[in-house]
């Protein structure tokens, strides 16, 4: 295998057994079989399981960047919110070993602590970009107060519905139905602010995620 | 010092350092040391540092358990829903080394995880009578879609609110502003389901949380 195809496989081998155990349940032997690779040639392309996971990390950076940038000229409705919101979560769904282990990779890999509060505050101006959008189109009205709670209402949802879902057992991370509820759930934390027909729009996406 | 004293020190030492330093980041040598007793006193009333451990969780729900039931013939009313919610949270701030390391302390403590599916079990019938007391007597409107996304919200925010204010490195918990946010962001998701003059007063109390 040419050396470019052995790091995608190490990669992409580590991410799906770090999604399923948690990458504090995952060693770089266990890595290395089922990559069915030598130990030895893992360690030629990673020296440690925290390389890897930096690795992931900023894979799913790259991803999630794109996602957060708002096109000034965008005209926000709310499709266009929903559909956003639904490739955020997914994107944060695919890397959930992040999130899973939040506060432990954060003391261990002070790099990856320091990107995530970069993330926080790019998702936290997305937020409010957002809401100035929807507002200057009249479609949405609230004080500057509640427009301050929602962010962090929203901010505080999208960094814990994965370990959230975990601790209740709920299953469905294959099936997409936790991915679902969060994005369902994170609707209806908008919809009481948005002024009709939207809010009746809004209510009723979120509901039929849930079907 | 008798038996019974050198115990509840004991207790209120590992509570103090375990809120401080988190639970997997004090031993029990420090806690001796802290307490200001031998190592073998120590061993003599605890066996381990899970003993101790899930002796607080123990504490935890006994002094929440309380908070959580609710008097059936009680008029529910802004300021009692207020109240309530602040006191949960307070009780919660106290014993917040629960939270700072759930995902852990589950995997460690079976016993420990079994009683937390218990309360957030309560926690939620709490929230779901809450909310049937208020729709009752007309403050409170909202679709069976919209009251089960609130009470899952707010479940959400009272489990996380305390690893969120740590990621984001909010200082706060010892001066109560951070228990002010959490208790302030659960009150303005609950404040656009009122009809008036409630929604105000709520709202108003939420901000005033904040000065």
């Amino acid at each position: 295998m040419a050396r470019r195809d052995t790091r995608s496989l190490i990669l992409q081998v580590s991410l799906d057994l770090f999604n399923q155990s948690g990458e504090p349940n995952v060693s770089t032997n266990l890595i290395a079989l089922e990559a069915d690779i030598s130990p030895g040639n893992l360690y030629y392309h990673f020296r440690s399981k925290d390389d890897i996971a930096l690795d992931l990390f900023k894979q799913f950076l790259g991803e999630l960047q794109p996602l957060l940038h708002l096109d000034e000229s965008m005209e926000t409705d709310v499709e266009a919110l929903w559909l956003r919101l639904h490739l955020v979560f997914e994107t944060m769904g695919r890397f959930r070993f992040v999130y899973r282990n939040l506060g432990d990779l954060k003391i261990r890999m002070p790099d990856l602590g320091t990107a995530f509060s970069g993330l926080l505050k790019m998702q936290h101006d997305m937020l409010t970009q957002l809401f100035s959008s929807l507002e200057s189109s009249a479609n949405m009205t609230c004080s500057d107060l509640e427009r301050e709670a929602l962010a962090d209402n929203m901010l505080l949802t999208m960094t814990y519905w994965i370990p959230y879902a975990e601790l209740r057992k709920d299953s469905g991370f294959e099936d997409g139905s936790v991915l679902a509820a969060a994005v369902s759930r994170t609707l209806l934390l908008i919809a009481p602010y948005l002024l009709e027909p939207d809010r009746s729009k809004l209510t009723s996406l979120a509901g039929s995620y849930l079907d």
